[in-house]
């Protein structure tokens, strides 16, 4: 029989009306005769509401009992949503990451999984139970203790559990209907992208889209498993994550899939690096030894006349003020004459797979960031992106003029499906 | 190195300031040289709570599930109480009660003990941590599945815990200072007893006195595990429950330990039940088929005239009605006449190991009661213990009769000890 894992995030069990919601389309899956595997979040607000507890208790709370802490939030919401099914006359049983076999590191709070050994999942499957899991959640292969995974845990939780149960598709339910063309706050006219491939997924899920974490996407790529991602408020498809994109009969597929943007980076320049070698390997390192993670990178050519150069990054907003002491302490020995900090930026990124084998792109896009009066600050490109470092008050209007300029809006779309261009 | 057993209810966990002030409290008994491992219940009415939303959700949950979603509310307590606990600098491990080896029957809400295997607990105490347990749950035996223990759970898994850990002592913490020798809410002078023995609290226990349960003390009294029943709001010493209470110098024990009463319980009376062998089997069996428990029987001799005798006894209000209905069903069979029910009684016990060699005892008593204007309707006793049925409107009066005249009252007793009579 097929197997489906489906994830529902906080939203959609938020109270116990949405908690019925979602018990009814679970059984309506086992009704159309799939074996089903459902992983939780908390309800809403939950988790939340825990850490602000634990902040009463003690100002820094210790990670292993945070993680004690948190695990109740899955432990109510599966728990609930089983009732509700048996409620509708079906069988279901809740489990525990632990008990679902989802063995992880150590590393408290952002643990990563190992292992899954889902051996009383699968039996439970067998007798025709319909298993609800504990998301976000597993147990230390060393210590025992029990281990969350950090950000995007729940999605990387069912992505891991049907990759073991060899599902035939994981489904993951929030209160949006899909992956966007863009963000629809800023591009009313972006559409769902009815399907897309791991490769395009990954690019914009670290470019800002947050509708699906990196580490869940890259699970799934790994495994080869088909995503769904969709709205668990109303019945329509969403948007499918798979290996290859078809192409649907008698028309390519569009060059661009979409325009991601974020505003969550922060850019630093280290002026006046000597130009010899290794003073770059020791700015990162250091940064490195910080724990800091580093995306985009530019340097230019040195100047003749100096024989120095510029150095530009962008880190993580949060961690900015980490950055720039790391940095401090290894002035002296780089030599670097100073530093610039800036945190008034966005980086917004345009994806698409086809861009490989159509050169314009990169001309077009930059046409249309700059036909929009924004400045371009810094440039990173990939084979299937290409992404600008821009003024932060100047994203949306970037991701305005990209989107347009790609046809990607609701009704150029249209034109693009019965005008057959496949452009 | 001596090791204590604590164990705070949900009212001395209640929110983040009592959690603050239970952590002092522990660290204050490591500091003083003990090993500490700690039992708590979920916080305030997190229980309550949790039940309110699985009512929401289905009208009759699932046991298997109920059992998950309330054992997340003692994991919110000890994950809380050990972060307090590690903000005051002292190392603390909270463990759930699987994790702590607390291993039960299948039976989902009214679990019992089977075994205590706290492998984890013990290397955690060697290791200098004091250790936090879940109260009130367990892992069955047979399904590995997460079980509750039902009424008195908590206490139960503290003592449990602290005879299988060989605990020099297990403190059972709540928001009153002792057992007191009557309910200081009908008798305003009872006072503390500074020592019990199991023998007696569990006359008491099972007479109405709410203080501790009944499994609780059978645990303790097997084990040989001395109880202090005593305050989380203050530093007083409480009730020792100990397996023979010590002799003051000079000073025989009292006759009399205390006054208990309990209005949770019906009467029932089988009226003109034939005088004949079986008859009373197989009432009897009909309400244990019910699975209703049954407290005092009276059975008189049959009047010579009938040949026919009225049995009476009393159960739970709560199963007033399916007595009734499962009485009714044999009616024929038996042969009786008709059904008394009456709900508007109340127990009052007199307790205390030193009557069983005071033969005015009884006397005393019944003459108390009758001289409060009281009429006494059942009666049953045992080596140390008297109890009767009264009007539910005349137990108050009945008891505080009792506890006076048996010179309990703060006052009386102060001429006791002073006088030297050792009445």
């Amino acid at each position: 029989m097929a197997l489906i894992v489906q994830k529902y995030g906080g939203s959609s069990v938020s109270d116990a009306e949405a908690i019925k919601r979602v018990a009814q389309r679970i059984v309506a899956q086992k009704k159309a005769g799939y074996d089903v595997v459902v992983v939780v979040s908390a309800m809403g607000d939950t988790t939340d509401e825990l850490i602000d507890l634990a902040e009463q208790v003690s100002p820094l709370p210790p990670a292993r009992e945070l993680d004690m802490l948190l695990t109740a939030g899955e432990r109510m919401s599966m728990a609930l949503v089983a009732m509700a099914i048996e409620n509708l006359g079906f069988e279901a049983r809740s489990f525990t990451g632990s008990q679902a076999g989802v063995i992880t590191t150590s590393l408290h709070g952002n643990a990563k999984i190992i292992d899954v050994t889902p051996g009383r999942i699968k039996e439970a499957v067998d007798e025709g139970a319909i298993c609800i899991v504990a998301g976000f959640q597993g147990v230390s292969q060393d210590t025992k203790d029990i281990t969350t995974l950090g950000r995007g845990g729940s999605d990387t939780t069912a992505v891991a559990l049907a990759a073991a149960l060899e599902a035939d598709a994981c489904e993951i339910y929030s209160d949006v209907d899909g992956v966007f063309t863009a963000d629809p706050r800023i591009v009313p006219s972006a559409q769902r992208i009815p399907q897309i491939s791991y490769e395009e997924m990954l690019e914009m899920a670290a470019c800002g889209t947050k509708i699906l974490h990196l580490r869940c996407v890259e699970y799934a790529r790994q495994y080869n498993m088909p995503l769904h991602v969709r709205s668990s408020f109303s019945q329509k498809q969403g948007t499918w994550v798979v290996p290859e994109v078809e192409e649907s009969e008698g028309m390519e597929q569009p060059i661009i899939s979409g325009v991601s943007h974020d505003r969550s980076e922060a850019k630093i320049t280290v002026v006046g690096v000597p130009d010899k070698i290794g003073e770059a390997a020791t700015i990162f390192r250091a940064l490195a030894e910080a724990e800091i993670n580093i995306d985009m990178i530019v340097q230019n050519v040195s100047a003749v006349s100096t024989s120095r150069t510029d150095i530009s990054f962008t880190v993580p907003k949060d961690f900015g003020k980490e950055a720039v002491a790391a940095l401090k302490k290894v002035q002296e020995k780089v030599g670097f004459e100073s530093l610039r900090y800036d945190d008034k930026i966005g980086k917004v990124s345009l994806i698409g797979a086809g861009m490989r084998s159509y050169p314009g792109v990169t001309a077009r896009f930059f046409d249309a960031i700059a036909g929009s009066g924004t400045n371009v600050e810094m440039i990173s490109t990939s084979e299937i992106r290409i992404s600008v470092i821009v003024e932060e008050d100047q994203v949306d209007e970037a991701v305005r003029a990209a989107h347009s300029e790609f046809r990607l809006d609701a009704d150029q779309v249209e034109a693009v499906v019965y005008g057959g261009t496949g452009r």
